[in-house]
Parts: structure tokens; sequence; C-alpha cells
């Protein structure tokens, strides 16, 4: 495990989604995050106090997360030179990049010399297998997204709590670099090799036989050239009887890629729906996510209503408004609180 | 390069698909093989001549290929005790398992010790890019499949080596550990971390101005729970104009699977026509290869034939016979000769 307290890097990125690893820790695990640390180019801010290093190892952190990505998981040469004034601070160094601190010589020379450790928590479990598709034992929810960073980790997130919330067990399925920073377990899906994408989802969320709900984080989108092969391979190992669609209205278009516009929700509703439907066909679609986090709180509600009213399942923004509707709808409950959409 | 001629390895399998790549490079560089090597319990055979290592040296092979794959490459012992001897018999070894020689500290050792080398064919190239879909210059033609080893491989060397002797720039691009021996380069996509699938295939397949083709190979299925992913990024990597569908009529199951059936062709064709056009919008198909070779000839036409009434686009075996219909239709040319469908 990783050491905490933290202190979260945001570095001189000046890109809000870039920062979502540090920003999902202090959001879920704000009790482990002592500040941040960023340069005077930076304009971002996660609201913590702004410590230096040394600061930070003084306000008791024993680690620096390097919690910032950008498309294909580079190190920047900045970025090294901060995580070696990390270890001459005295703080370990974790990061979830695909580039691996492990291969950078000088950052484990210092933390050897020094009695620190490195995490790269992008790792891979060894021995994987492939997948195999066989209907397995289990209640198990996954969230698809019409894009990258729309939102999947906080709804399954959200989603884990609130059904923690009502007595039944369940529990979030990480598989990303900032859902294993918060939940302290899972598979970065997008690093095992191409052939292992399913089978790495099958050993995340195996059978299980108490009632209880695997919430399984997506990533992707099946409409980003980029990274669809992940999703579709998510798809198939989760083997959910549940998607629930994550999406962000402000979105202009697919990350990374200028020009090219969002699919429409019913579109991707329906591709992901038929995708997942080989290896889970009673798969249904429980409700929708939106990341309204841009809008006044009334805008956010007449969206989610149309919302509503277009797709025929509930939708919410889990954050500003919980998830109950879409809890009651995968349970199978009659509504046990007005809707998003009965509340406009 | 990996020093040939080679000694094609068989060991004890007696899975005539998991000899796939020793076979390959038997049937498609046949100068370069000068033998097979197989215990006594492998009931298979390529008919070549049957050598111990030491008469495989004796006969001039420079290199003992370990052709032979399981699903998810795993390496078994045995494999590992014969890589051995042929170090000792004076062979370099070269193997496409997702698991590396290099990894076998007893074959590295004795490798450095001989001044003999270690070729894992499956290793990715450094530095891949993650793929952004943008429309680039070229013919890209992709073969995709109902099933993993269903002649995706053969279907598209035959059709390079015919668009060449027609005299069109044509560039067989290799995606698999077998088809990387035959064409000396290549990118195993199905060993690339997920992230990069489609990157890898943009990089495998750049733009070209010269008019000529990239033919690419395909990789498993998009109706395989183990290796959809993969399947789904080479689609959108390759941007195909064309594609070509694979398939074996006599294959039971989807291979690995047993009681997973095989989709129709129809349905297979346009799921994959479907998520081809996220990148390529105007992509067609343009013919189907079958592999009838447990048929007899007259049935195996037959079967070319109702699969051209069915599907609309030209069939034909293209090991038995040949694939002027497809490269015509490709071409958008008159047929130059009669067709499978025509010769019944």
């Amino acid at each position: 495990m990783i050491p905490a307290p933290y202190l979260l890097y945001l570095g001189s990125s000046s890109d809000f989604v870039g920062i979502k690893t540090s920003r999902g820790l202090a959001t879920f695990r704000p009790e482990d995050c002592v500040g941040e640390f960023r340069h005077d180019d930076c304009p971002l801010t996660l609201k913590l106090p702004r410590l230096s290093l040394q600061e930070g190892v003084a306000a008791g952190a024993r680690t620096l997360v390097l919690g910032i990505a950008n498309s294909g998981g580079t190190m920047e040469q900045r970025l090294i030179e901060d995580a070696v004034a990390a270890l001459d601070a005295g703080l370990n160094v974790a990061a979830g990049l695909h580039q691996r601190l492990r291969d950078q010589p000088r950052l484990v020379a210092s933390a050897e010399e020094r009695g620190l450790q490195l995490f790269d928590v992008r790792d891979p479990p060894a021995n994987l297998r492939v997948g195999n598709g066989y209907r397995r034992a289990g209640n198990r929810l996954l969230t698809v997204g019409t894009d990258c960073s729309v939102g999947k980790m906080y709804a399954t997130i959200a989603l884990a709590r609130a059904l923690q919330e009502r007595g039944v067990a369940a529990d979030f399925r990480a598989t990303g670099q900032t859902g294993i920073l918060i939940a302290g377990e899972g598979v970065a899906v997008d690093a095992v090799v191409a052939d292992f994408i399913s089978g790495a989802i099958e050993q995340l969320a195996p059978e299980r036989h108490d009632d209880g709900w695997d919430l399984i984080e997506g990533q992707g989108s099946l409409f980003h050239p980029s990274f669809a092969g992940v999703s579709t391979g998510l798809l198939h190992g989760a083997q959910p009887e549940a998607i629930v669609l994550c999406h962000d209205p402000n979105r202009t278009h697919m990350r990374g890629i200028p020009g090219r516009s969002l699919p429409g929700l019913s579109e991707c509703l329906s591709e992901n729906l038929r995708v997942a439907s080989l290896t889970s066909p009673d798969v249904r679609a429980v409700g929708v996510c939106l990341n309204t986090s841009g809008m006044e709180a009334a805008e956010a509600r007449r969206l989610c209503g149309r919302t509503e009213d277009l797709l025929g399942i509930p939708c919410t923004d889990p954050m500003a408004f919980g998830v109950d509707a879409l809890i009651d709808n995968l349970l199978c409950l009659a509504p046990s609180q007005p809707s998003t959409a009965a509340s406009r």
C-alpha cells in the first residue's frame, strides 16, 4: 500500500481534465490529502493548501502523488526533476503514467539511497489469463461513456457508496490509475497487454455469490478512435447485467481529437448494449450520469429531465443530485424518492 | 533479422491450429525451411524432413523457430528444455509467445555463452503513440474474421501477392508472430499495451501516396470474447477502405471457447463494417475467403458459390482457387476471369 497522507502534484498543468488523478484523490480521500504542489505557471487548483515539497513533509505527507495524465502517459522532463526533488525532501513517489518511475535510473538510485519507494500504479498484475466470456455468478454494473474522462469513475464510486448505504454489499472495481489510488487496488486495464483486456476484468471482478454488486469503472469510449479496443474488451470482460452511460454535456469534441464530434447518447447507449450482449445477452441500461459541474443547478436539472425523456431511463449528476433513482432502477424497486425528472 | 534457414519446431503439439506459425513459414517461405523438429508423441507434420537438432544444424539450419502457439502464449517447461538443447546444438532461437525467451535466465545465459541470439518477435516497437483516427492518404485493406485462426494471414498474403502480380504496388503488413516471421517485419498487435492498439496500426500502415495498397493482417474477431478488443482497435487503426471476411467453415465453436458458436457471416460482416466506419465511413466489403482445406474441391466451389449468393460479394478459397475475383472487385474492375460462382 502507498503510504498516506499524500501531497498532490499539479506541476505546470493547465489542463483541467489532465489533473484528474490528483482531483479524484482530493474528492474521494480528502482526509488523506495534506495539500497540492504546483508551479507558478499552473493556473489550476484543487483548493487545497499550496505547499512546497518541504512544507508537505512538515504537514505530514509521506508520498508525492504525480496525479496528472496526458494522452499516451509519457513522463516529461520537468516531472522527473520534481520527482527527484520530492525524494530529496524525503517523500515516496507514486505515479500512474504508462512510462514508469522504475525506468528512470535517477529516481531508482535516489529512492534506494534514501530508503524510499516508487509506486507505478499502472503496472498490471502478473499472470493474467485471456478472457473466456463464460457466464459467471454475481451482479455486475459497468459505467460506459461517450468519451474519455466524462465522469465514469465518479459515477461508479457514487453508485458503490449508495448501494452500501442501503445495506447492499457493493465493491468499487477500479480500472484506471485514479480509481486504483482511491480504492487501494484494481487493474489499470489500459496498461495490460492487448490480448488480456477482457481476461483482466474477469479476474478483477470474479464470480461472487453473496448477492452483492461489483461496480466496475469503465474506460474510454466505443466511439473514441484511440481507445475503443480497451472499452470493447472491458465490456466483454465485465459481463455486466447493467450499464450506466456517462457523458459530459460541455465536451465539444472527443478528448484529444479536435474535430471529432461526440456520439449521440442514444446511439452510444445502443452500441454499448450491442457490444456487451456478446457475453451478457440480457444486459440493460439503468441510467445516465451527466457531469454538470459547469452548469447552474436549475439548468442541470432540466438537462437531466430532457435526457430522461429522450432515453426513458433515470438521469442524474451523481455528484450534484445523488444516484437514488438509478439505484432504484438497478434494484428493480419502485422509486424511493422523487427522481430528477419528477423534481424539475 | 533472424538468420535463415530455419528448423521448424512442432514439439509435442497435437493441435493442428496451434502449430500455425511453423506451418505459415513452411507454406510461404519454403526455401528457408530445412526441416521440422518434433517429439515422438507429436502426431502432426508439415511434410518436411523430420530432423533432430543436430541433423538440422548439419542441414544448414541457423535458427530454431518455436512456431507453436497456445491461447495466452505461455511457455511450457518442455519447450524451454528444447530451446536449451537447440542453443547447445549451435542454433539461434526465435519465438512469438507472450512469455519471452529473454525472461528465461537459462536461455539468456546459454545464448550469451555461445554467441547465439534469442528473438522474441512479439516484442512491440518502442515509442508507440496512441491512435487518432485522422483520415490519412493511401489505400488500405484489412482482413477480418468470424474467429481466430481462420486464414486471415493466408488471405492477406495472397491478396498482396496477387496485386503485385498485376503490377500494383502492395505491401503485406503483418500483425501477428507468424506474419512477422514471414514478412521479416511488423507489429504483434495483440502484444502491445492496450491503449496503443489503434496507434500501433496507424504506425504500421502510415499514409502512402504511391497509389499502392497496404494489405493489413487482421487478428481475432469482434465476436471472440477473449480478443475482440484487439480486433476493434485494429479496425480503427487500419482505417480500411476495404475489408475481406475470412471464415473456416469447419469450425464448430469459437477457438478456445467450447460451447460458443460462431457468428453468421452476414452478421459478422455488418458488425465489422459498423465498427470500421468510425474511422473509415466509406468502408466496403470486397469479398470472403474461406479455408476449405478439409473439403473436396467441388464441394468447396459450391460453398463459395452459395456464400456469394448470400452476401453478394465474391467468395473464394485463396489457397485453392486464387483471389482474382476479389482483386477485380477491390480495384473496381470488370471480372477478369470467371469467378468461383460463374465456374461452379
